[in-house]
This record gives C-alpha cells, structure tokens and sequence, in this order.
C-alpha cells in the first residue's frame, strides 16, 4: 500500500507535526510513503524520505526540494521538462490549524484526494471547544458545564473555583493555565487571548480519573484501541505534549472494569458516528463517580495515536481502504432551457 | 471599488448561482465587476463581463474563456507568453455546496484571498439544517422542534401531523415535501433522500407568519434590511424560488410593530455575531404567537437579498471595506532547537 503523510502547517503546532510525521514514518515501515510538507506560507513540498529529520525543517533545507501545487486528483510537480502528478492517498497530520480546523479536508474534498483525516464538519465540532460543548449537547453525552469569555469583553466567571482556562481553539495544552483564586485569573486570561480570541472555563478536578481511546470506523464497524491512562501531573505542558507527539512505544492497558470500558467506547461511537467517517481520532475522558464525561475530540492525535493500537499498521491500512467520497452534485441546466424555451430563445 | 463575483459549483443550485450572479450584475453597477466561474469540474473560468448570460454556460461557451488556478493572494491565468494574477476581493455567490458548505471558504482562506461570504464555521452551521438547530439550542435562540432521519433507518415520526420533510443539506426547497398523513411520509422521505443521507423533519404550520430579514456587520455595527413578508403558497417551490434568485425589484416593508421588527432584529444578531462576520445574510423566521422563532439562515442569499436593501451598492462597500482577515499563526521551531542542543547536535 501507498501513502503520502501530509505535514506542517501554518499553525502553533507546526513543530509537532513535524515530530508527529517522523514518528509515524518510523511506525509505518511495510507501507510505501511519502512526504508533502505544507511550510508556514503554505506552500507545499515533496520532502525525500530519508530527509524526514527535525533540521531538514528548523534549517529550511526544505526549501531545496521541489515544490508542489495542488490540482485536480493529485499533488503535481511541475519542472522545465516535465509535470509529475503525484497521486496518492493523503493521511492529513497537521495538527492545529489548516489541519483540523476544516481547511486542509475542504481542500482536499474539493480536489478531489482521498484522505484519512477528519472531513469539514468533524474538524468545526473538535477544533473550537466551545462547539465540542455544542456536539455533547445534542448528542447527549456528558461534558463538563462551561463559560466562555472573549477577548473584548469583561466577564466575571459564575464557576468556582480552581478552574481552568484554555483558548477555544488550540491544543497541546497551549495557553492553558490552571486558576486556583480571583487574584491569578486575569494572568491567565491574558496568556489564552495571546492563542485564541475566544476562552473556555472549565472546573478543574484535582485528581479526577482520566482515559483515553482511539478508534476509527472502517466498513461500517468501529475499531477501538486500549483504553489509556495518561501520566499526568497538574496537566501536561506544552514540553511534555511535545514529547507525547513523538510517543512509539506501546502503552499498558488502563485496569478497569469491563463495563466502564463498554460506557467509554458507547461515547465514543456516539460522538464518532455520522460526523468522523474517515479519521482516526483519539477521545479524552473523565469518569467522575462513575459516569463518563467528554474532555477534548483529538481528530488529528499525535503520532495519530500509535502506541495505542495492538497492529497499527493494520488499522491504518484498514482505514485507508474504507474512506468516505465527497459525493459531488450533478449539475443540470434544465431551468434554464425552460426559461430560454418560454422566453423563445 | 473593484470585485469579483465568484459563481457555479458543483451543486444542485449551480443553475440558482448563474442567475443570482447576472442579476446581482444589474444592482452593482457602479462597481468595477469582473466574473469567475466554478465548473461541476471545479475548473474555474474568467468569464468577460458581456457574456454573463444564462447561455453561455448552459450551452458550454464558457469553456472558450481563460482558464485560471487558485494561487497565493489570486486567481492567476497562464498562458504560453503570460501570467496575470487577478488580485481582488470576491464576492462568493455560489449557493448550495461548494460555496456555503465551507469549501471555497476554507479554499480562499488558504489562499489569503479575501472575500465577502460566510467564513467555514458560519458555513457548517447554515449549510446543514440539524446543525443550525444545536446553533440555536446553544445560542438560546428559538427554532421549532424537529427530528432527524438518516436514509439507513427505519424510523416512526413522533410529531403529529402535519410536517415538512427537508433534507438537511439543501435550499432553494429541493427536495422539501409537505406531508399530511402517514401514508405520504415514505414518498415524502425517498423524495429528500435524493439530495441528501439525512432528513430534517419539522412541524407544518399552515398560515404562520413568515419574516425576512437581511443584514451585515461593517466596523463592529450591524446593518440591517427592511424586513420583508415574503408571498407564499404553501411553500415556494423550487421554480417559484428559481425565480426568486433574479429578483431585482424592492419590496415594501412589511407592516410590523416596532416591537416585532426589534425582537426579529435581535435574534438576527444573535445568530450572526461571533460567527458570520465578513457575510451578508438573511434569516428566516416564524412568528408564533408574537415569539420569534428561527426557520433558515441563508448564509449566500439569492443575489444577495439585494430587493431588500435601500441602498444595496453602498451595503456591499461598506462589507467589502469590513472584512475579517484570517490570522495565521507564526510558526517557530524553539522546541526543535532546544531538543537538538540537548542532544548535542
């Protein structure tokens, strides 16, 4: 099988796309790929395999290899001689922005390029958490009350404290900040409007269990991977998601009862369908007393959530051979005939 | 002032988008217009402003005109001794997919060209009816009860009849069926399935009061339209609203109280702030019993409501000189260089 990883991106987690591609190359050995890297002022490079190190990027060396434009059905590459037309499955990796904030699938959809990825309305509902909030709502799964403050307003927050506050649309704990009184919340605020214009409150829950699963669908059947419990510390910082992007090694199951993982996996696919068709995504959990809350949609995880899946390779493979097709409209000109005929034109 | 009237698409109001752009043709003429049109092959064409006529497209003439390719910052056309790039602001008037589903959107923003239109949040939450609903639902804006059925269900309808079936993806009435009893509910169904997987079913109201309003945000202001009654039979279907896409002639305001027309006016803000900034749309509504309930935002309104507007040319001015930019993010390689110096490399 062939795939093109496509990374980068114009977003605050550049960087991480471009470990998380490194990692997945490594993960993804008996599969045929290749690399297009998207830089910064999104132009998109076709980035020899044996190139896909940290360097080739931070240095710009990139930059020496050769360009690529996007066209109908494919990537081409265009030189004096000759046009190379680079068609292949793509498995979006871009992290944050362009990625899963829905430009990247609407660009994909509208060229018509199979991907593995999440499609427009999957990235609206997981990109900005405020909409994350909107989804549970009407899907009726259980997520922690919320507020939202705005840059440009003033707005005293209802919630007790300690809360937590993190910019709408990022991930990588960036901007994030944990508010334990009033006197610390205005800091905190000033550090999420520096990321996003838009800020979600949340209670924060010393301790509170957490899981996460990954999973996918593929001929109409979910495929889930083990159920994790992250490492944490008061939350993981920017360094050590980081490094969490890079992640390979496989995890150890989290040890719970048979029925909490059933509930897990029941929200999971009830978030999923009808809206993740075609991605790979990672959902974050809480269990408070027992009952399983939402945290955060991941439809882009980090190292696409590797260490997770007992054959990684396989579910890939498997996913890339049952992606959704952008149905497209037949266009007709009847009414217009019509008019033309009446008009006796 | 210069614009670019971005037209077609690959959807079932390709046709409604071809007459919506010659009449908005009409209404903008003292703006320097130029024209590009989207092909069902997503090709897009550089159409010369005297052939704008239903013909040229409906008989293929267009594909004589100059082909052009989406760039970064324009619409570039090559030819062998050639390259123009067509710098300018577009006024995105393809309805249905493509132009209110969030694609071009996501396409234009990719490419940092600026245009009047629904950015590709707004898009998602006009473009499909359910989702509109949980806008509503968290925007504390009321909508009428409804329910959803997808076409590989099998589902008993619990409203009473009767009801208004309506795929949940498409204007212009394509596909809407009313149904008065039972046994016309599985013709009505199959009817919407054509256009679309999911079905929106809602309850039909004979003789509501219906309300159009139109409106923008220019500077941080809102700017509204008169609100308009609009004629109905049962319900405008399809060839009446085909029709209703050239309509060019103003309308007399309807006769509401002040009160009314303040409440129709706040729901409209509520709807449109924070997520259609850069569009001029029109929403919607029922009246019931004096509250205000919202039925439909049109996030690209046929020829864009212009028979609502006192002045429509100097409206669009003033939202081509207001529009929002999309920040990009600037992307840094910090944790690159720190993890290769703690590596020694």
């Amino acid at each position: 099988m062939k795939l093109t990883i496509l990374f980068g991106g114009a977003s605050f987690e550049h960087e991480i796309s471009i470990v998380s591609a490194i990692t997945v190359k490594a993960k993804l050995s008996a599969i045929d790929l290749s690399f297009i890297f998207c830089d910064q002022d999104h132009s998109f490079y076709l980035i020899e395999p044996s190139k896909m190190k940290a360097k080739t990027f931070s240095k710009g060396e990139y930059k020496k290899m050769p360009k690529l434009s996007i066209g109908h059905g494919a990537f081409i590459q265009k030189s004096l001689l000759s046009t190379i037309e680079h068609k292949c499955t793509i498995l979006n990796l871009i992290h944050g922005a362009d990625g899963e904030d829905g430009t990247l699938a609407a660009l994909l959809d509208f060229f018509s390029i199979k991907y593995i990825g999440p499609r427009v309305d999957a990235c609206i509902f997981s990109y900005d958490k405020r909409y994350t909030k909107w989804l549970c709502e009407a899907k009726d799964i259980k997520s922690l009350k919320y507020e939202v403050v705005k840059s440009n307003e003033h707005k005293d927050i209802a919630l007790s404290y300690p809360v937590i506050i993190k910019p709408a649309r990022l991930g990588s704990s960036i901007g994030v900040s944990i508010v334990k009184d009033e006197s610390e919340l205005d800091y905190a605020l000033d550090t999420a409007f520096e990321f996003d214009t838009t800020v979600i409150v949340e209670p924060f829950m010393q301790g509170v269990k957490e899981y996460n699963l990954a999973g996918f669908m593929a001929n109409g059947k979910m495929y889930f991977s083990i159920v994790e419990e992250p490492q944490k510390e008061e939350f993981l910082n920017f360094e050590k998601k980081y490094m969490d992007f890079s992640r390979s090694e496989k995890v150890s199951k989290a040890d719970l009862t048979d029925k909490l993982v059933s509930k897990l996996k029941a929200n999971f696919e009830k978030a999923y369908k009808g809206m993740f068709e075609g991605a790979l995504i990672r959902c974050d959990f809480f269990v408070i007393e027992g009952e399983v809350y939402l945290n955060e949609i991941n439809p882009i995880p980090g190292s696409m959530a590797n260490y997770l899946f007992e054959d990684f390779e396989a579910s890939i493979e498997l996913l890339a051979n049952s992606l959704p097709h952008a149905k497209r409209a037949k266009v007709s000109y009847d009414y217009i005939h019509l008019i033309s005929k009446a008009k006796g034109k």
